[in-house]
């Protein structure tokens, strides 16, 4: 029987910040949901396009040239090589989409560095 | 700049029925909404997996053991030679995730054949 994931009861399940959990795999991809609030680190995937979709609050996603203000309802694909910081003034609960090898924080290795796990 | 994409202004765009419109695309896959009413076809996808997510109504997804019925804020992914039918009582707005190769009837070519396009 495939699953069926309700994304409010599995957002449910977690409630620490900037440690994705993985929801779903299609086609060596990882679907994650993640609760951000505060500021990440500055990173690059060299080899992975990663979507964010925000499910609740609003959420920006810092670029060297731009800042990306994302809604609910709203997602933007950050393509592979490009450094952003995302920043969660509230809390905000993003699903994410990227390859199995993604790690959160890319090519910046650190204590905010973190495995995901399957809920 | 990169493009923040609303899911409800991009619905808005469009109105007809089981034509997928791509509304993004990372790591080999297209972002796709599709407006869903009535029965589709039986079909599978031989080498890819396939995500519906369920942004507005509801969505019943026909297995041939089980009918899967997802709600707003639902997803489930289509493994790789699962034939499927999806079913629509009433209008259902859906996110699909798919590799770029998908073709939205899979094995089954026929009428209801479309090519997706950007918007």
């Amino acid at each position: 029987m495939l699953e069926i994931v309700d994304l409010s009861r599995k957002f449910a399940l977690f409630s620490e910040h900037w440690r994705p959990k993985i929801v779903g795999e299609l086609n060596g991809s990882y679907v994650k949901l993640v609760k951000l609030k505060g500021e990440f680190v500055w990173h690059r995937h060299e080899q992975e396009d990663e979507l964010f979709l925000v499910i609740k609050g609003s959420l920006v996603i810092k670029l060297h040239d731009a800042d990306l203000e994302l809604g609910k309802g709203q997602f933007v694909v950050i393509p592979r090589g490009v450094e952003h910081m995302p920043v969660a003034a509230g809390e905000v609960h993003v699903m994410l989409l990227e390859p199995k090898s993604t790690i959160n924080t890319g090519d910046a290795p650190g204590e905010r560095t973190a495995d995901a796990e399957w809920i």
